[in-house]
């Protein structure tokens, strides 16, 4: 896209989501505003981080793209967080695990199917993913069933062990697959893309375009809860379906466009990435950032999510462990994705 | 087998299930004599289908074949539902599905094991089936964790959204499997045997057996609850074993006859098929028809029986997805079948 | 380790052990003393075993080592057993089961990854390993889910059915794994090593050893309920770390020795191999056990337990499954270890 165009829709989304913050009252108006402004602002956050991981030189780039990539997803968890919304947001990690694993994977998968009669990729990485989904599984899953025998206060301290166990599995997964077994892995050739911006100009931008994922993002958090009830959705469905989506628009259309020109390899890794980034640092991070806000959040997600993050997980590993895909492929994982979504929206 | 033998086989059972039907009291003997028919006639049912399959061409008579391969299983289950009995339908579904994927797997891979050190077969179609199984266990298992927290109303309303969804996704995989990526998929050498009638005949003898299978299905069925009564079986155990065997008998032999030829490629394919075709056709038509029929059926299964599917599934992946068997997964498979059998019986 | 000096820690461990259990009052540094002098003796017994089986022959040894293997852990569980402590009998099968899969497993693959890139086995038994694994979480998980419908009198039948069943199929394993598929699976070359000692003295030593573990056992399970309730920690938690560990130390300091010289395919075949034995044959043995001694004990384990075996199955069969290891999947494998150690830990 043109550069002056996508900053024109980014200025220009953000004006208006601060115009129908301070002078309208339509809560309705004033979440459309914020969560386009929100999609527009989180790209410009991608592009940001991208830009200055290509300055940082491959590895530190590598990390900053790992736990970064979220940033967006995290930031609008974090208000959501700060308010106590704690149903929200472990929906919308839910919600942003299967939104990769099942719609974007899904889309992804049939589009590219679609042109290309069967696409392959590194089934190598495919196994990988594959384990550390199981793991996140596990994790988010063995709370869950001893939570029923355990007061309160334990459970707390079950959710801030198993929190800071997961993240030390993300950082040694970054090692592995950054420094010890690098070669192993990569299917993404390496873009060898001149940087959008100046290394200090990159910098700055990445510095902004937080600063103004954060603003809009409480905006957005402020008019959610008046949403959910008066368009009577639950708030499961709000969160694993509209802020899900709305925090990983950018994330989506990057895998979508890859996985049309034939680079389904690129387009897996991304939404799978992105799916064990959600799982295994921000849904813990959000425990460990609680305990500072002085609200805590406890890491026992629902039976639903649970099972919905079990059954897309169950499905992704099925569909990509041959390390091939077609057209078919694509529509199952959507058909598993329409199947939860219905019954989230009755709930 | 010899043709007059046969005909004499179908027409003395019809004759001997008649007689019981019209002129004894006794519920058991009428229903082992409909029992017996039914076998027969749905043997003959399939002959049918196969041989007008074979004059519709590859395209129409494959698709003829995998929608209408399971008719008799359909029928009894359609006069299930009419007159009420849901949970014989479901434990019938249940039933069928795991005696075709570990007692007829079972078994020829065990006989085919004992004759052949180790079978092989198109691993890629393994694979295929395991996702397809995954997306079946998928939707029959969403509605079953969220029905808890749902009325009634909105359990009916997501049964139905989810058999078309379900549907759709089966018609899909049959343009997969016999259009866009035939050639990928099949195992089974086309058989260029000759009709066994002309066209004509076909087609009646079609119209014929499905009348007869109607007929003594209703037989059935009336006599099904004083017999699971009298013998002190539940409707779980008298669907999921006994129903589901003599609905699927035909079928069973047939994949039990090629495998002991060493065509456990072939075998594989009829079981698994028939199992897939089961959860994602069948099941979901028959909860389409009972609303036509004004009683509507929820696709909502017990955890039992959400257990057998479940079970079944996963131990048959696993034994499948290498493309190759021996003698000892047959075991494994008919160890499971006899332990749910069990549990199923004290239940 | 010098023979003398081995003899010199057995003996003067079981001196102590006794000192403490005739002279002292004090439960813990009685549990402790025990607990020590069952770790030698465990290992005198493995030593005794591996000797008998080296004369007799390879078929009947293998046997031997296969259902002996893992004795010293069935005679501690027949103590508890007769103590009617069901619950830390079920726990110490748990934590058998994980202990081996994953922490045995995990510090082998660890430590061997840190010492080679990657390593490779065997893959076809990995596949086997994981089929029979499916199996026995399918036995142990199918009970759970009907016991909650059935009468005590009914689960005490299944219990037994399924444990008939379970000891058979093991039976049938070892002849297709020693007998008609020896060359598919092993990955171990036969060690050529001399005897330890000679026949008549193997035979004696395997004798002597056996009772000496007795008697520790039963000395061990004497004082453990007391150190439970003055440590404060669970059933539970010391059924599946305390005596699981202490019962399978002899086997796992051998899997990690394997696996640092390189050799992880006769580690992970020994550790899986351990939790094979355990969940279908040692298990279901103590049921059929527990039945003469007659405090009948049932096969049903708690929803805590089963999640701990299935996850624990579920990821090492994710991991073994493409016949290679490297370190981070070590990291995996003890994650999943430390989340579960803790939440048994709390509850």
């Amino acid at each position: 896209m043109n550069r002056q165009l996508f900053f024109f829709l980014v200025g220009g989304s953000f004006l208006l989501a601060a115009y129908a913050h301070y002078f309208t009252d339509n809560e309705l108006f004033r979440f459309a505003t914020a969560s386009l402004a929100i999609i527009f602002l989180a790209a410009w956050l991608g592009k940001s981080t991208e830009s200055v991981a290509h300055y940082a030189g491959d590895r530190i780039g590598g990390f900053l793209n790992a736990t970064f990539g979220n940033a967006a997803e995290l930031i609008i968890a974090f208000f959501l967080v700060k308010e106590g919304l704690f149903d929200m947001v472990k929906a919308s990690i839910t919600g942003a695990v299967i939104g990769n694993m099942l719609l974007v994977l899904g889309l992804s998968v049939l589009l590219g199917g679609l042109k290309f009669k069967e696409q392959t990729f590194n089934s190598k990485l495919a196994g990988h993913n594959g384990s550390l989904m199981t793991l996140a599984i596990v994790a988010l899953f063995i709370p869950a069933v001893f939570m029923q025998q355990l007061p309160p206060a334990e459970i707390g301290t079950l959710s801030i062990v198993i929190s800071v166990v997961l993240i030390i599995a993300y950082l040694l997964w970054l090692i592995f697959s950054m420094v010890t077994h690098r070669e192993f892995l990569s299917d993404i050739e390496p873009h060898e893309s001149e940087a959008e911006w100046s290394k200090g100009v990159s910098i700055l931008m990445l510095a902004l375009s937080t600063v103004f994922v954060a603003i809009v993002s409480e905006w957005l958090v402020h008019s959610v809860e008046h949403v959910s009830q008066s368009l009577g959705w639950s708030e499961l469905f709000v969160g694993a379906f509209v802020i899900a989506i709305i925090g990983n628009a950018a994330e989506h259309s990057a895998a979508l466009l890859l996985a049309m020109k034939g680079r389904i390899g690129a387009a897996v890794e991304i939404a799978i990435g992105s799916s064990l980034q959600i799982a295994l640092f921000v849904a813990p991070t959000l425990v460990l950032i609680s305990l500072l806000l002085g609200q805590p959040m406890d890491i026992v997600f629902t039976p639903f999510e649970l099972a919905a993050i079990g059954v897309a997980t169950f499905i992704t590993i099925s569909i990509t462990k041959d390390g091939a895909t077609n057209w078919y492929e694509g529509v199952l994982l959507l058909t598993v994705y329409i199947i939860i979504g219905t019954a989230f929206f009755f709930v």
